[in-house]
């Protein structure tokens, strides 16, 4: 019997650690979830005899140690910040670690120690990272393999609200993390175009969105995800001349998040005096001139001409920003005074379903023929346990797992599933839970 | 006999040197510079007779500790960073020390410490911070002796170009730090006015400027100058309803900056793809759009209006912003690689001369009247060694140490000079050198 110690309970958790169980009997497995609270941990394995609960305290050095010890492999679902923590564990004890988190410098300082230990540590097994990279990977390789030369690869991923519970001014609410929302973006995009190296600096970014209508499912838009440069590296496209990254919004998002970055108001690196007494009407007036004659509603739409479309401004009234309400919170950063303002009105109802989008697309030439192929996913959540995110973020890595139980990894050392026999297989699988893209081909010029 | 040891033998330490050594016989003194080179710190001594020159490194801990054990007062002009190194070793051998930096979180900790060992750690002597502390505690204090209460402050400094070698359309040269120049701002300004907490974002910094007539030299603007919040605590205007500090520039050079501000290119914490091999032109250009059918002459007025003033534009195209010039720096930051763009223009020549300016602007109520007091200083170089800034900061620095050796300091601890006892005999003798304020006094409402 092979032990699986899913660490980490999270709401994220439902669809992967089902998975797990449903396939426990088949390939006899014993599924343990450790988590800080035993109770979560046990609403989790709900009584499932292939599965049991297990208090797991990353910070109890013997304990989590013993928990990992006795283990065949580890998922980790724990805060990204832990899993250099649990990595190193996992390489003293020669256990497979996964994970759905970017490989960053941390781990990757872990590829030597893990590859003498004759473990894989394999990161980026989620929805972005994760089928981002295998949904793209695959193409690409098909189009290399059959002799064309890729000369453009674009990429969005968007989580948003689904159509069918989207019912404010915004075309969006928190289906994930919201102080990463608030926070994307900021430093610099980059990106190269034809050649030519792009940098947008961030209060220009959502300045500068592309439109696309993707499947069924109407009009987005698109603005600049961070650093694309890096990903001609991992997709083993050094010489590509284009490569774009995005997220996804739905048309007039990002105008209107314009107004919150030009006023300044999601930097987190200072606290705003008085905070706690302060209203969002005066938080919001303080980035803006002394006019006391002048209303705040007034002073906004001269300091960003964005405010001052009809479309924008009645977005900004939906939220509250110029309501008269305390904030509450004391010494807090503008970016911790914006994100509550939006939880109070972009927090998904209990009915409520989220919706995923990625859309690839890539452009290549051969045979002095130029084409282009666009791919594009959408997924819906079905429910509060299974949306669309912890669907797509979970069953990947679960599948992962099962492969690299059944002896179907040979890669040692930080993995991430930009190689066939990782992608190919877990792509497959999620076919058949109706994870899919759908693939048109163009030909250009 | 006492022994005067002064660390680092740069530029700006002339004026600073030449008045100890010019005081030395008269109050028994002995000059030490110790520089890393010996050679630097023995052209300063200048063949003095009442000082030697010596080779300095802090790194070298024991020869560094034995020059602080032997001396009596240390005065150093070493980058900040190293001050808390050298602070310690002053506190362990109980040598007062004096520097013109700012008292950061690694000075202050040392407070206590420096209490016990019954030493003055004397900070911010220099011009700004150090002139502007004393120049304002005298007339804030002079009012509130005379029973004035202070309803606005406001204190503004510019180093700048004199008149006389004023010779380029930004009205502007580089007389201190380049790179202080052009991270100048970054983050955000904070002040309050009229009670009201107010926070410009980088971005928009330098879209909001005061003008202002100094003295006889004309015009000038004004740009917000990061905290001013702290200075109530600092000034001891705990509750004052307004407080702003600024930084001064020749009017239309902060609309010229803001496009580089607005494209992104004063970001340090990146690199630039093969900016070694980059022209100039192509490096703005990464910062636009591609349209390759568009000249980055014509996109740039697109991108930021300010570019498209006539004004303006002349500024950038003297920079030669648009030259096919090759960078020729190595994986460089887009401030770095602006800043090499300006440092090709805006150095000084040898004859060029600098020019300090001061402005304090105080309203006060008493008996029901306010009034305002408005306090300027100009002040310039006289060449190349004793430029107006090596002067305003080196001066009093040095009459502070006169101070301190005649015992007229009895504070331990860290301490600023916005007490009576180190401003007021320090402003007296910067008068005799024709360092002074300028002082009117104005009826308002």
């Amino acid at each position: 019997m092979k032990k699986i110690l899913v660490l980490g309970a999270g709401l994220s958790t439902t669809r992967m650690i089902d998975y797990l169980l449903d396939n426990a009997e088949e390939h006899n497995w014993h599924v343990i979830v450790g988590d800080i609270s035993e109770e979560t941990a046990r609403r989790k394995v709900n009584g499932n005899p292939n599965g049991s609960a297990e208090i797991f305290d990353i910070y109890n050095e013997e304990k989590s140690a013993a928990s990992i010890a006795a283990s065949d492999v580890v998922i980790s679902m724990l805060p990204a910040f832990m899993h250099p923590m649990v990595a190193e564990k996992c390489i003293a004890y020669k256990k497979p670690m996964l994970t759905a988190s970017y490989a960053n410098d941390d781990i990757k300082a872990l590829d030597e120690k893990a590859k003498k230990a004759g473990i894989p540590i394999m990161m980026e097994l989620g929805l972005d990272p994760g089928i981002d990279h295998m949904s793209a990977m695959q193409v690409i390789n098909r189009i290399k393999e059959s002799g064309g030369t890729l000369t453009s690869f674009y990429s969005f991923t968007g989580g948003l609200v689904a159509p069918e519970s989207d019912n404010n001014p915004w075309n969006y609410k928190f289906t994930w993390n919201p102080r990463n929302v608030v926070m994307a973006g900021t430093g610099v995009s980059q990106f190269i175009n034809k050649g030519r190296y792009k940098y947008i600096p961030y209060p220009r970014l959502f300045d500068r969105v592309l439109k696309r209508k993707i499947l069924q499912y109407g009009d987005f838009e698109v603005y600049a995800n961070r650093d694309s440069l890096k990903y001609r590296g991992i997709y083993e496209l050094k010489d590509i001349p284009s490569m774009f990254r995005g997220t996804i919004r739905r048309p007039g998002f990002a105008k209107a998040w314009n107004v919150f970055v030009s006023l300044g108001c999601t930097d987190d690196t200072y606290t705003i005096e008085d905070s706690e007494n302060m209203t969002y009407r005066q938080f919001f007036n303080a980035f803006l001139k002394y006019e006391p004659n002048v209303p705040v509603e007034i002073k906004i739409q001269e300091y960003c001409k964005d405010a001052s479309d009809p479309v924008v401004f009645e977005k900004l009234k939906w939220l509250g920003m110029f309501s008269d309400r305390k904030i509450g919170l004391k010494n807090a950063t503008p970016a911790q005074i914006l994100q509550k303002l939006l939880e109070e009105k972009w927090s998904m109802d209990p009915d409520d379903k989220d919706m995923i989008i990625m859309q690839h697309e890539f452009k290549y030439e051969k045979e002095g023929v130029e084409k282009m192929i666009v791919s594009a996913m959408a997924v819906i959540g079905e429910n509060d346990g299974n949306t669309a995110m912890a669907v797509t973020v979970g069953l990947p890595l679960a599948i992962a797992a099962k492969l690299l139980l059944t002896g179907k990894v040979s890669e040692t050392g930080v993995v991430l599933p930009t190689v066939k026999p990782i992608y190919e297989p877990i792509l497959a699988e999620l076919k058949t839970f109706g994870i899919s893209f759908e693939e048109n081909e163009y030909m250009l010029g």
